[in-house]
């Protein structure tokens, strides 16, 4: 019924009937822009151009790799094409996730997969400094060796001993000199898919070379902060310092630091636990565990959870619960009405001083003493606690520590903590405001005019959409919930 | 008055405070997630946590090397990371551009620089096949050599002597045996920050490599469709395939495409000419050209861009205009308008044949006519005309065809050409549209009691917001504008 599909082919010059190599596979590739500076007008037109093509073919019916892995798995060819598309896939929806919890994106992003050559170079330096050996086309670390001149294990505090007998058995150990050693660099089974050439063998990386590299790479030998999950600190970040001190002769960070663990029900949160909860599954409110319980009271905005987080110091552990979702969600919101309340405040001349400073200092206080984003967060509730007093009549503040208050919750609020306006987080912000403020306006005249009826009408309206319209001294505002 | 940072650093043990090697730059490495699933709450927590570290040492006035660039040129090993800097931060805003255009992304993103050795492998495979030569250090294609074989210009329709007249001599000329023959491998420049070891030299892969070795590693030694701009059909494509066919022995890709290029007063638009207007710049309205005229008459939504661009056939030139917009503008809303109203109208039995599978037909026809959208959008303005007549009663339709009508703009207007309601695309669409709902309520009351200062004062707020009521058969719907 939808006839057949003719396109233009540059080569032939003529319309040709279009006949895929691999049906119902299409493979197509599109030249990108080169980003140097921001996309224009002629960048629209290739992306949407090939978009449309992309489209029509998906509804032709025609689909990608990633669809129907099944139906091609059997193509070797197209096999080696399935990891990228997967990483790409999931990256994708890791960076939607990230900006809606208003995470700033890195100023580098590298793939291990892209800096092969580098990995394979410092792997050689360690060879070449004596610190590995290769076993039948794969390189492992000598800890042995290293440990005698460079205590292992100054990061995680292990001792040899205790490895050695905290260490799992794997596939390929016996190529190892010792249990604890771990790959450089592995030789590739046949069947294994990311694979590329090296001196000793079609291979890949071993899991710790690609931080070290890339660190390396674009941070220097030495640079100042390592971050990462407490999961990390061992073998992971372990290994990094050794190889970096094998290859390079030098430590290659200043300051290690690591978050602890999210947990559920006192264990840890995690992919291998099979207890995680995905954050799309928390912003729409849906959860069934493995026993088939509904974990999730209700949808939890992204900025529901950065407040959650942000909540608890990054060294101490969190407890995920719904109890504790719905504490962040109502000091999140009581912080953003006061912050909003805040700019409409007005200042009395001669006010008494409300020591907004030693505020602003604790908040700093707080921050300089490893990041302490609780204690910010508490000094920043007294804040709210004084500009509700002020709102409400109950005290008075001038000029000068009303600009400091609403610098302190510009600086602490929206630049350091991250936060954003819920509904200032979309493009229909200023929109949501406006008609808002219409349906204030509107009831207020009604109320004017006695007109009951309607103001109880806009009260229960606003009511369905989670709104609440508050009566205060500066008029009338309003608050999701 | 921020007093000193003191950081826990794990391998201390201890909180020190913190020194970084080269303020104000600080380098900062994170452990990344590995992306085979979807995020979850445990991958907020550390990418939560180092967002408030770089946000805190960013609001202590460190940077990293994106900023400043002057203060650090100086040091050669943070030069390094700048061109990677400069790429991702572009890379993420023209991500960010092409998600507002809803442009699908691809299943696999690859970069030149993360694809070096197959990029190397490809070279050497060409050289092993006698149609390339050394030059101190650099690879050059040998084209006269190929085009005794295979004629180079097959898809441009240059030929060898019109090349040779038309080739530009650039520095590295000297080298080639021919000014056509291209490089393949370029040795680097003592000062060049981008290289890599290979057979050669130090050096950097000519630019046609990436996407014949990117091409040749995801999609196999052929595959269906290779697109791009007009403007990269010679040198870049035509060298492509001189490239596949002297390293395979076959022809990359099937079909060719090349959308034509976007012209502002019948001129290219291009960074090149430095005539272009960024994407962001439509979207807020604002682009002073060179000779300071304001070239932009108001902001344009991006569905007004993509629009703009569907209206046009892929391989005719586009001209730039804000009469072109705004009559695009116009359409966009014309179409989501009667879209919107489909979804409302009421079907009658036995209502006669509108001859809604004619539509269809004639939509589908034009995609397969190498995807001829201007012709889809203009069958989709007959259905849009079927709808107001319907909507003003001045025509019934029947269930079969009001379903078939529905599945038509479904089908074509979001899923092929991949165009969005503007307020649905953000996630506050739903409550915009029951805060309209709440004030059109009101004014259907108000205007039944008469009260006609309320009715005005609505319509005349809601203008404010480019907000238009419209008051029909159906009910009262709103557009805007």
């Amino acid at each position: 019924m939808n006839g057949t599909l003719y396109i233009y082919n540059s080569l032939s010059r003529c319309k040709q009937p279009f006949k895929p190599l691999n049906a119902p596979h299409v493979g197509m590739y599109v030249c990108g822009p080169t980003v140097y500076g921001d996309a224009h007008l002629g960048h629209a037109r290739p992306a949407i151009t090939f978009d449309l093509v992309f489209r029509y073919l998906q509804h032709l019916g025609y689909h990608d790799a990633d669809e129907g892995e099944d139906k091609i798995a059997k193509k070797a060819r197209l096999e080696n094409l399935e990891p990228m598309e997967v990483a790409q896939y999931y990256t994708n929806r890791y960076h939607a996730a990230m900006d809606k919890l208003n995470v700033l994106r890195p100023s580098i992003e590298p793939h291990a997969s892209g800096h092969i050559i580098e990995q394979i170079a410092m792997v050689q330096k360690i060879l070449d400094h004596g610190y590995a050996y290769v076993e039948n086309g794969s390189v492992y670390f000598d800890i042995e060796k290293y440990n005698k001149e460079h205590p292992y294990g100054i990061l995680s505090g292990r001792n040899f001993e205790e490895m050695l007998n905290t260490t799992r058995e794997l596939s390929g150990q016996e190529e190892k000199h010792n249990p604890v050693d771990f790959a450089l660099w592995k030789k590739a089974e046949p069947k294994h898919i990311m694979r590329w050439p090296s001196p000793w063998s079609d291979g890949f990386p071993g899991w710790h070379m690609e931080c070290s590299a890339m660190g390396c790479k674009y941070l220097g030998e030495t640079f100042d902060i390592h971050g990462g999950g407490m999961d990390l600190m061992f073998p992971h970040h372990e290994s990094e310092i050794a190889q970096s001190v094998a290859a390079n002769g030098k430590q290659p960070v200043t300051y290690w630091m690591h978050n602890n663990m999210i947990t559920i029900g006192g264990q840890k949160m995690g992919k291998s636990l099979g207890n995680f909860i995905t954050l799309d599954e928390f912003f729409n409110g849906s959860h069934i565990n493995a026993k088939g319980e509904e974990m999730i009271a209700q949808p939890y905005s992204p900025m529901t959870i950065r407040f959650f987080i942000l909540q608890a110091h990054y060294r101490s552990t969190l407890d995920f619960s719904n109890e504790a979702l719905q504490a962040a969600e109502k000091g999140y919101n009581r912080l953003m009405e006061a912050v909003k309340a805040a700019k409409t405040l007005k200042a009395t001349d001669g006010a008494q001083p409300l020591d907004i400073q030693k505020i602003v200092y604790a908040c700093y206080d707080a921050m300089n003493d490893d990041f302490n984003s609780p204690i910010v967060i508490a000094n920043l509730f007294e804040a709210v606690r004084i500009v509700n007093t002020v709102k409400d009549g109950k005290a008075q503040i001038n000029a000068e520590e009303l600009a400091l208050l609403n610098k302190l919750f510009q600086d602490f609020v929206f630049d350091i903590l991250g936060l954003v306006e819920s509904n200032a987080s979309d493009g229909n912000g200023a929109l949501v405001d406006g008609l808002m403020q219409t349906i204030i306006d509107i009831r207020k005249q009604a109320r004017a005019n006695k007109d009951w009826a309607t103001s109880d009408k806009i009260r229960d309206e606003l009511a369905k959409l989670h709104i609440t319209l508050k009566d205060g001294k500066e008029g009338t505002s309003w608050v999701m919930d």
